[in-house]
């Protein structure tokens, strides 16, 4: 095998594929980068969970394939200076790597002993705008869980139906969701769970444009591609919990806050739980007033906050992470903080009350001295 | 106790101090900040073996002293609004920190339970200009050793004779040394050993100004005090390496080198040394060249350097972490690489030869196939 191609780009794909390299994987193919010169010169990592795959330009002197390190790889391109970089493979599987007066000799194995990706079967096409498709990952993807004992929660729901795409994460004590107009290009419904480790690489490799994504739905596995690279993972199985009839639509009181000015409130009252306490903070909602306190074995905060918005006194107690998470995802100044009793689960959504982003999160029980 | 204060001077003089506190000392008053409001309020930590503490300008209605978790009184005071905080103590020794809604409880104890600091003895006092002090230590605390078992080591010699100030510091490996003229207003020569985590406080309280920092060298303790801020560290005992008969003064080559380039070509080689592999790179200096590699059991890396110098291929092997130290300490475009012998002691210094800064480094043995 013998190739040149321009440094910045092979690091570029390098960087790009080697994040489903398994460094610690007992099989030493896997910890590597198949580098395949034929027609083109592809690289492909591949954990038997998900593969990323990317083709370059490259002037392919000899085909062949082998695989390489993928740590040491992609620290040796980042380290070659910028140029034509020369990669020749010998019979020997020694492959020298050259650029100026720097020079790489590193060990490699034969492509043959890398396992085969996944075949895609029966696909749905899917266009996703990728700027869309990222800011729905990002607002949801902090939500799943990762109790392995629930694997089908371990991902998001993506439900496609009359125009909407609908993402849907949960963990068993918050749920976020995120709604969006696409068009499908169908009128059937699509629904699917895409494990977070595939979403959390869907979404690196968009870009901040309107140029879509193409997404594959087959039986057993989901391929996203944009440009030359390609990821492809496995659907996660199972009942998913069905976001319709688990979130309340109905509320005793709804308040109006400053994102800002709540989530000041948060981190101060919060501040005491150093060295990982994890006790609930109290937030009791009045009159055009939210009261924020916190209390530990040896100190106590309080804060408040103006909003509109009344009720007699409720008292709820929260996980300050879960808060926090809510309030980050939400783009905008005001928000709206949907209640009913103080064991009941909240909603927090945008200020305009649409749905197109909502946190749903459970109370935590406040002990009596709280 | 009762004061009112300024947050943001508060939260900078709590920033000081704290570092000096030990979160997991035995003894809990040790994990505080004692807090004294007499005629002045001052803040002090002390780890048993340096203590520093500042005065504050506050407003005192009432005197006394409490010790504070350093580690929540920090994140407390750093997270309140910015403006006036009180802060009163009862007689539980309850501490209530306000600012408006914002309030803080938190538990004390009397500052009756803190350690007395070490008192001073015998002083000699010396003024250095802060921004001297401060490049001098950054320049060679790296160098100093972090083996225990010759606690001398574990500081830096600080020597001043005939107006000159030489700061070293040597870990078995290696030696850093850097001169500055000084006034010292006494004609005596002082010689004393300031441990490496006293000097790394002492570095961070020096401004970037040609304002003096006093120090006082007391028969045990020194210290170094800027502006309200005072620092006070055991000073280390015993025989310190004599530089003057250590460091090689005549070298069979000198190399002017591009620092810049030769350290690129160092990242280069070394490159493929990776999860920690510990393998010397291997210098060979030529004819106006200088040819480096590397080698690992499944790897091997290539590059080379030009320079102004010659010697008949003299191959020395280097740990590439000592060499990057010394490169990133001198200040210079161009430094000069002192060989002798592939066994005997390296120098590096300024290309201006004139040992303002001076990094001597041993060589590592190569192995047969390297």
């Amino acid at each position: 095998m013998k190739f040149t191609c321009e440094k910045m780009q092979l690091e570029e794909a390098v960087r790009l594929v080697s994040k489903a390299a398994s460094p610690k994987s007992p099989i030493d193919a896997l910890k590597g980068i198949l580098i395949r010169a034929g027609s083109d010169l592809r690289l492909t990592c591949y954990d038997l969970r998900r593969a990323i795959y990317t083709d370059i330009d490259a002037d392919i002197k000899d085909g062949g394939s082998v695989v390489v390190n993928a740590r040491l790889f992609t620290d040796v391109i980042r380290n070659m200076p910028d140029g034509l970089v020369t990669v020749s493979v010998n019979e020997d599987f020694e492959m020298l790597i050259k650029c100026g007066v720097t020079e790489y000799t590193l060990t490699t194995i034969s492509g043959d002993e890398y396992p085969e990706l996944p075949e895609m079967d029966r696909e749905r096409k899917l266009d996703i705008p990728q700027n869309i498709l990222s800011s729905m990952i990002q607002d949801t993807i902090f939500a799943v869980s990762t109790n392995e004992s629930r694997p089908v929660y371990m991902g998001s729901l993506f439900e496609i139906e009359n125009g909407t795409m609908t993402i849907v994460s949960v963990d068993g004590f918050r749920l976020a969701l995120r709604k969006e107009s696409i068009d499908h290009g169908g009128s059937d419904t699509l629904r699917f769970i895409v494990p977070a480790y595939a979403l959390s690489d869907i979404e690196k490799i968009c870009s901040d444009s309107e140029e879509t994504m193409s997404l594959s739905i087959g039986t057993k596995h989901i391929s996203a591609s944009v440009g030359n690279t390609v990821i492809i993972t496995r659907r996660l199985e199972g009942d998913f919990l069905s976001h319709e009839k688990a979130v309340p639509r109905d509320f005793k009181s709804k308040f109006k806050i400053n994102k800002a000015d709540l989530a000041r409130a948060i981190d101060r009252v919060s501040t005491i739980l150093v060295d990982g306490e994890k006790k609930p903070i109290k937030l009791v909602f009045g009159d055009g007033e939210i009261n924020l306190s916190c209390r530990t074995a040896v100190s106590r905060s309080v804060d408040s906050c103006i909003c509109e918005g009344s009720a007699e006194d409720v008292e709820i107690g929260f996980n300050d992470n879960y808060l926090r998470d809510a309030l980050k995802a939400i783009n905008e100044e005001e928000i709206l903080f949907c209640i009913n009793t103080g064991s009941s689960p909240c909603v927090i959504k945008s200020a305009g009350d649409d749905e197109s982003y909502l946190h749903m999160v459970l109370p935590v029980r406040l002990s009596p001295g709280n």
